[in-house]
């Protein structure tokens, strides 16, 4: 079987492909509404939440885009922290909505600086709400979302976080980090297919969402509100993935969340180590290295392209490459989702043989 | 097995569930690149087009959206035609985004009447658009889309037209019709769960696309077109809806178009002459009855929650009760996608023993 070892999707349970294959049901039915509510109460045992969670068919971009329609007004000023591509994508959407950015953006491999973010909130009196990436997946960079938060929440702004590719496979207590708007989607720690996208929605963020302007109509999340206590969604939804989330979060919940963020730290680590320890170096500040992607640098003579063709053609391994300005310049290794010290173990028997062919020299 | 006749989420053949079931794939990888492009340029011959054909992750309500954000900008007039509820949700997405209706409303259970779209053509020279429902399955009423495009396209208008609940079981004739924007769902006549839109894009279309001014970002076609290019989307895919895609367009293909039309046209007549011969009142005009979906009257005592509840609970035949204002006053068989005269012959054989049962006396 294929070892994808891309940031997402993520390989799913053969028990939650199963689920996949159900025939369908009325989406306007008892039967729907059971699973519907089910899910929606154990993804919010995931996020460690009691705010709302609304779960939308679209992809995680939309997610943000949900997040960005909801909350804000045409004319109002954010603070756009930014990581890499997608921290970037955060804040092309909240503009192209007609929102002002104050944007503070970060070397791509660097986090956030809790005190830039404090700086620049100091200096810009006027800002209604902060658009952070918790885990970069461009870069496999963790922001420390704790420290920002406190920021962020001290200044009494909205905190709008992309929590894509870390929640439910790192910890993010998003009560006790006070996050006003939590994005996530399915394809990533969750093991289900990509096709839904998950937002938490805080009391301040209800506030916030009464007088904000932006036109909304498919992502409107006061409609996904009113239609969840019908165990309903405003628009047809994407059943299959909802069949699949069942299935999915009663495996998570049954191993823990506590020991599946042990065990993504321990992939982590373990992917870090056996890295260095080939000679590869690290894009990622060590101190935010993100446990649920790594990013190796192109260094030494390594073609990207060459080294991936290798992996997928030789040992049925596929890797990501980099996006945007670090396409060519990196390549990354997922371990997020289902993954064991196996499927690690099994990428670097085979770097070892496909790094030297793809030109890299230690 | 349950006998689901509701018009969608419609019954998967097992095939296609079977491919709902498939293990991830990298998005970004040559074999999803190709099963991409072969899904493509199949659901362009069941759309009958030759138009960039782009599929979205999202219900059939973000195919409206998209289509509205992409080809206007705010305070551009648009017609909007509107024979049910979908028609009316398809001018309230216009509306939220900016555009003024010119609103040209139908009585339920009837067409829309070619003549009057041409005299509000004619009294309102400054539209920009047409927004008409091919089929509407709140009423199950399938306009006169061929004489309505030759009023609009004479008229010089661009004619974006909700075809979700005909595209792939009635004829619709894209690039004959002339239809700027067809838009349709995969879990109606196309026997894929929900969870994917699919628009056709004319040249006329894109023209009005490059000076549109409606935010997107999300939904941006231009984005979805030159990812299409790659075999990619902009966004990560529902990828499980995509491999179901493939599956069932080369079944479709294989019965033909043709055939699968005539084959619907035989279900609508059979389930007209089989609900009247039950003394059942149609609720659509007949020279404009769905052939995909039939909506009968809840007249002589009948009380439809009894009705559907007893069909569910002692038959397993899932109908559908009314939308909006028809709610309680009408109940729909859908008979689009994989359905055959068996499921139809059982569903009258059920309501033979539920009509009476739920207060229905002829």
């Amino acid at each position: 079987m294929t070892n994808l070892r891309i940031p997402g999707p993520t390989p799913c349970p053969p028990e939650v492909l199963a689920a996949m294959g159900r025939q369908m049901i009325n989406h306007r039915g008892n039967e729907f509404g059971e699973i519907f509510k089910d899910v929606t109460a154990k993804m919010k045992q995931v996020f460690q939440t009691k705010n709302d969670l609304l779960i939308l068919t679209g992809s995680g971009t939309a997610g943000l885009e949900a997040a960005v329609v909801n909350m804000l007004s045409p004319g109002d000023t954010v603070l756009s922290v930014s990581i890499g591509v997608f921290g970037e994508r955060f804040a092309k959407i909240a503009q192209t909505f007609g929102a002002t950015l104050v944007p503070l953006n970060f070397e791509q491999g660097q986090a956030a600086k809790p005190e830039m973010i404090k700086k620049a909130l100091d200096e810009n009196p006027g800002v209604k709400a902060a658009l952070v990436t918790h885990n970069e997946t461009s870069t496999g960079v963790t922001n420390d979302l704790a420290a920002i938060s406190k920021i962020v929440k001290t200044a009494g702004k909205l905190l709008m976080v992309d929590c894509i590719s870390s929640l439910g496979s790192v910890n993010v207590p998003v009560d006790d980090w006070k996050i006003d708007v939590a994005i996530s989607g399915s394809q990533k720690g969750w093991m289900v297919p990509p096709g839904m996208t998950m937002l938490s929605v805080s009391s301040e963020a209800w506030r916030a969402n009464e007088s904000a302007k932006m036109p909304r109509f498919y992502w409107d999340l006061g409609k996904a509100r009113a239609n969840l206590e019908k165990g309903q969604t405003p628009w047809t939804p994407a059943i299959s993935i909802v069949f699949a989330f069942q299935v999915a979060l009663d495996m998570m919940l049954k191993e823990g969340i506590n020991n599946i963020f042990a065990r993504h730290e321990k992939m982590g680590n373990l992917t870090r180590q056996m890295a260095e320890g080939m000679g590869l170096t690290l894009l990622a500040d060590p101190r935010y290295a993100s446990n649920t992607v790594t990013s190796l640098v192109a260094d030494r003579g390594l073609d990207v392209k060459k080294l991936t063709k290798t992996m997928r053609e030789e040992f049925d391994i596929v890797l990501a490459g980099g996006q945007g300005q670090l396409e060519g310049k990196i390549f990354r290794i997922g371990h997020l989702g289902m993954v064991s010290e196996k499927d690690i173990f099994d990428v670097f028997d085979a770097l070892k043989v496909a790094l030297p062919k793809a030109g890299f020299t230690k």
